[in-house]
Parts: structure tokens; C-alpha cells; sequence
């Protein structure tokens, strides 16, 4: 395993781990665990999944369930507002597989009804609190609006209400997830118990990583979500939801200046490779990420004293102290765990196993291969 | 050109009148014009340089290197500290163009020397005060132990000093730009004379945009190698080196949902699209982009009261006033000028010419075609 160039080294090992945390927790809970692939895009880490039992899974675009699609996958959520543009992909992917759509708004259902050619699942999303999208979680008007045209067309399947508990990621507090987490559930019931006389199948998804991650005990719902915990990473760790020991990725950067008089070393490593996503200090200073030691089997946690501290397209800055600047010539490698895993892994298109295989990610694929 | 997905729109003519403005300006500043190709990274948009005469290009990465050499560039400067580890792909290209390596420490020589199989150009990385890595500018024993070694190595050809003035990207006062640039043509004319009695071709190379776009003479220096002039952005836009009719692309993003309570449009698009680069605002919020509109020839200037305002990973939330809000409807498309073309050319990985030609980005290519 000789690397040479930005690498995104892949722990199998503690990956297996964290699909199998997850598949057990939502066994014990009694739950449809659908998490969401959009964190890996690997067709070769889906399997690990379907290794454990996991049959359904949650994408974030179109082309991202063609190419699970294509490998094997036949029951998908497409969690994202459907993209009406889009029915040429949705009649595809609906004559082969269980597909599953989100809608927001009422004037979509009818551009469904007339454009599909096949019959689909669809989740109304339900804002509980986020805020990014979804119908207000006490907008009766619009959901009742909504649901009269979804009963009135022969295409659509009312499945249930689906949420995304986004803002669990700006809390670090065990409690405060727990508070978020449970108004969601809360919420999302109030509204099966006004609509189960219509639809008595109603089922409740949720999905976000950090409520997953945090909470033993999950119940009031019928399926999660979470995407992210299939890698972790620093911002996860920092949030609460996972040890550093569970980031099953990690950066492999060549080490090519150092500088002495203020101790930073200078990577091939930059925001082409990592993404701009940054994790902000208390003491206002920006992190990208942190330095690992690389042993037999994996690598360490990290490192203190040593941190990736700022991002060009192609640069990366290391700061250490004396001792740390003193352990990395020019030539080394330099090894670092990652702020946000999804968009990392979705920079670098490919992942490289600590036994030295090569697995794909969809951004790594050209248009025509999906 | 039908759109349904998130699609990066490039406007040729902007994009040939950026390029010949600045072929224009190096020809009467008597420069040598070396374009850092790592904005566009596209064979398509290299081929409308070489038509205006542009025969030496600048990368930021080996593997650009052997994508443009593949593309029949001949004299192409890697502006990045030499990565040691990729001494095969060096030799490779060392055989077939003329290729200049930057050195910022001095224990690369030695293993240039004994790893190289070709001659190649050598040019010193001097730090002018933008102190993300080079030599500092008055660190002569350094410059000296370093400039002996190579001339001692008769694989290396000293041709001179270079700096990136990346700190004038933090500027929006065309004085202070001016004074920084001023500066570094002073540091890098001060070390010319110190050595130009052992080397008397010393050349000095520069290569930030907004210098090279806001001074209309540039003096001192024998080579310029601004990248995202070719393109443009809000950022450089905002530093003032260019109007807003000047961006030449633009991304399209379908719409995808609404909400009239808060005047929000849910686009198709996120950081894996836009990258997570931003523009923040003096009221203190975020900037991921500006909306203009489509007209026969192109796009508008930007539309006042609507603009991108986050992003996650595949959404994108633009927020309006209620007027502009009215305008848009779900299967809309959207056109948004970006925050930072590098990045976003990056992520999204091709191009959409406005008379529908598809143009191709290296980020876009499998390993195995570079």
C-alpha cells in the first residue's frame, strides 16, 4: 500500500462495526433501519450493509438510487423533495424497484399523478423544527390539502410522514437531542392519530445520526434513517454521538514543505480533497481536521498538538508544536480523521481498504456508467 | 438544453473576453502569461488560450500536469511544493515537456537529484507575506543553502523566484492590493539582485487574480499566473477585480420545494454541488450565492432580494422577498452565480455551454483517463 498522492484510507474493520452497532439497535427497538447511503456512495460498503439484513435504504438524489438501483437495491427512498424534473429517472426506477418519494408541497402531487407510469411510495416531510423543509408540523390546512390529493390518485401510495431532525447537529448535549428528538416523535404522532382513520398503515421514519447515535431507546416511530454513522467523524465526535475510535475513514496527505519558524507543515491535501466544511474552535481558531498515528491495524486517536488548521484548493496547513513538527519530514505521510465524512468521502470519489483494496464512490463514476 | 438536475452553465463569450482582457494586458505589460489552469481544469476551455497565443500554463497538482501534457501543453509549471513521493509521474512528464517544480525546503534537492531521470526547470516558492508556505523572503540563508544545492545538481534548472500573493483575496481596497503587490515585486527584485551574479536568467513570477486584474501595469516581474480571472466569481467580485457581468458561469438548479410562511425556495443543490465556501455578510449572515435571470444572450446582473443562503449536502435554501418569491414555481429552474468557481467547477465536474455543448472537468474523469 504505497500511497503517494490524497488518499482516503478506509477502516473495513471499524465500519463493520458501526453497521452493525446500528442494525442491532434498531433490532432491539424493533425498527426498519433505512440508512441513508448518501454518506458512502459505495456500491462495495452497500454490501456490508446487505451482509447484516438491511434491505431498504434512503439516498439524496435521483442518480443516487439509479446506481444503488443498478446494484441490487430494490426498496429506496429518495429523501429530498421529488424533483418533478425528473420523471424520466422516477418512471425508471419505479418499473424495477419499490421507490419512495418526499413531498413538501400540494402542487407536486398532480404533476406526479399525470407524469408517472408507475406506482410509488410517498412521505409527506414534516418540519418539526429544522426548519430547512417539510410542512409545518401543525399546518392542518396544508397536510389535509396534501393528503385529499394523494388519496385521489391511483399512482401515489400515502406511506406515512418522514422528518429530518437536522438541528440535532448543533447540539453537543446528550439531553438536548433527547429534547429535540422527542418532540419529533411527539409530533409526528399527533399527526398519525389525526390521519389514521384515512390511512390506517401510517408509518413514522425519522433519521438523523446524532439521535440515533445518542439514544438506547428508540420508540413511537417505524423507521430510521441516520447516514452518517456508517463513518463518523469529527464533527459527530465533537456532537457527542461517537468515540474516536469509531471514524472508520481517515486521510492519507504527502507531507511536502515544512516551516521551522512557525511550525506548520505544509500537506497535498486541500479543500478539493476534504470539502471547506469546518468544525470552529472556542477560541475562534478553525479546524479541518485532527492528526492520527498510523499502526498495524488502523490508526490512533488523535494526536494532541498537532491539527489541521487551514484549507486551499490544494494546500492544507498542519500547526504542531516543536516536538509533533519534529516527527514528519517531506516524503512522510501525514494521516487526519476527517470534520464532515459524507462531503470528504464525496471529494475524494474512491476509498483505499487498509488491506489495500480500491471500493468506488458515485462521484468517482462518470455520468454514462449510472 | 433541457435542465433537470444541478447543472454548472458556462457562458464561452465571457469566458473568451476574461481571457483575451488579460492576454491583452500581459502582452502590453510585456509579461509572459502563465493561466493557472486549476479553475477550469478543462481541455475545451485550455484550447480557447492556446487560440490567443497562450503557450506556458501553471497546475496544482502532477495529476493536472499529465492531463494537460496529455492535451499537447508542452512548458507547464506544477505550483505547488514538489511532492517527493511522485517522482514516477515527474520523470514521466519530464520526458515529454518542459516542466517546472517549486521548491520551498532544501532537503528536496538531493532527492530531485538522485530521483530524477530528466532535466527539469526548478523556481524557488518565496513567501511575500501571504505566509501559507515559501521561503520567507528575507531568510537568506535558507535561499542560499538552497540555490548552492541546486546549483550543484545538474538535473535542476534554476529559473528563478516565485510567490502567490493568496492575501490579496482578503482585500477589497484597491490600494491595499496595490501595496501588496508592490511589495512583493520589491522582495522578489531585491533577491534577483542578490543573485543574479550566479544566475544571470533569473525570472520572477507572480500569479494572484485580484493584482493581476485590478493594476493595469504590472512591472518588475517577467511572468503573471492568475487562474479564476478565466471565470470569475462573487468573491473576486466583491474584492473588486471584476463586475458581475464578468462571471462567466452560473449554476442551474431545479426547484424543488416552497414555503410561502417564510419565503424560502428549496433548490436542488448543496455543498456537494456549490462547495461549502462562503461569502459571509456585514449584517453577519452567509452568502452561498446570487440568483440572476436567464435572458436570450446569458444571464443578468444579480436580482436584488433573493439569494442563496445555506447549503447542505444536497439541498440548498434560497431565501426572497416576497416579490421574487412569487416568481419561482416548483420545476423551476434557478440560476445562481457562485461564491467561488474554483470550488464549484470543481465539485460539479463538467460544464453546460449556453449553445449545449458539454465540456469536460478533470474532476470528472476516472483515474484511469488521466
Amino acid at each position: 500500500m504505497k500511497i503517494t498522492v490524497p488518499t482516503l484510507l478506509l477502516d473495513k474493520e471499524k465500519c463493520q462495526r458501526n453497521i452493525r452497532m446500528m442494525v442491532e439497535k434498531a433490532r432491539r427497538n424493533n425498527l426498519r433501519l433505512r440508512p441513508h447511503f448518501k454518506t458512502h456512495q459505495s456500491a462495495q460498503v452497500g454490501e456490508w450493509f446487505r451482509q447484516e439484513g438491511v434491505e431498504a435504504i434512503t439516498v439524496s438524489s435521483l442518480r443516487m438510487a439509479r446506481y444503488f438501483a443498478n446494484h441490487g437495491w430494490t426498496d429506496i427512498m429518495v429523501a429530498i423533495p421529488v424533483n418533478v424534473l425528473e420523471l424520466e429517472t422516477i418512471n425508471d426506477l419505479a418499473s424495477r424497484v419499490r421507490l419512495h418519494l418526499i413531498v413538501v408541497n400540494e402542487e407536486v402531487v398532480p404533476i406526479l399523478q399525470q407524469g408517472l407510469h408507475h406506482k410509488v411510495a410517498v412521505w409527506l416531510k414534516i418540519d418539526t423544527g429544522y426548519h430547512r423543509t417539510g410542512i409545518p408540523a401543525t399546518d392542518y390546512e396544508t397536510t389535509d390539502n396534501t393528503l385529499q390529493k394523494i388519496a385521489a390518485s391511483r399512482k401515489l401510495e400515502f406511506q406515512g410522514f418522514m422528518a429530518h431532525d437536522g438541528h440535532t447537529y448543533k447540539q453537543t448535549d446528550a439531553e438536548a437531542i433527547r429534547a429535540i428528538h422527542k418532540t419529533t416523535v411527539e409530533l409526528l404522532n399527533q399527526l398519525r392519530e389525526r390521519y389514521k382513520g384515512q390511512f390506517p398503515t401510517i408509518e413514522l421514519s425519522i433519521g438523523d445520526t446524532p439521535s440515533c447515535s445518542t439514544l438506547e431507546t428508540i420508540v413511537g416511530v417505524d423507521e430510521i434513517r441516520p447516514g452518517n454513522f456508517v463513518f463518523y467523524d469529527l464533527t459527530q465526535q465533537h456532537i457527542g454521538s461517537n468515540n474516536y475510535n469509531q471514524i472508520a475513514v481517515c486521510m492519507a496527505c504527502p507531507v511536502i514543505a515544512k516551516h521551522p519558524e512557525r511550525n506548520e507543515i505544509i500537506i497535498h491535501g486541500g479543500s478539493v480533497h476534504f470539502s471547506k466544511d469546518v468544525l470552529p474552535q472556542p477560541d475562534g481558531s478553525n479546524l479541518f481536521g485532527r492528526v492520527v498515528e498510523l499502526a498495524e491495524n488502523g490508526w490512533s486517536d488523535p494526536v494532541e498538538g498537532i491539527n489541521l488548521v487551514s484549507l486551499s484548493q490544494e494546500h492544507g496547513i498542519v500547526k504542531a508544536t516543536p516536538e509533533q513538527f519534529a516527527n514528519y519530514t517531506i516524503g512522510d505521510i501525514i494521516y487526519i480523521l476527517p470534520v464532515h465524512s459524507c462531503l470528504t468521502a464525496d471529494s475524494m470519489k474512491s476509498y483505499l481498504t487498509l488491506d489495500g483494496k480500491r471500493l468506488e464512490h458515485l462521484s468517482g463514476l462518470p455520468e454514462s456508467f449510472v
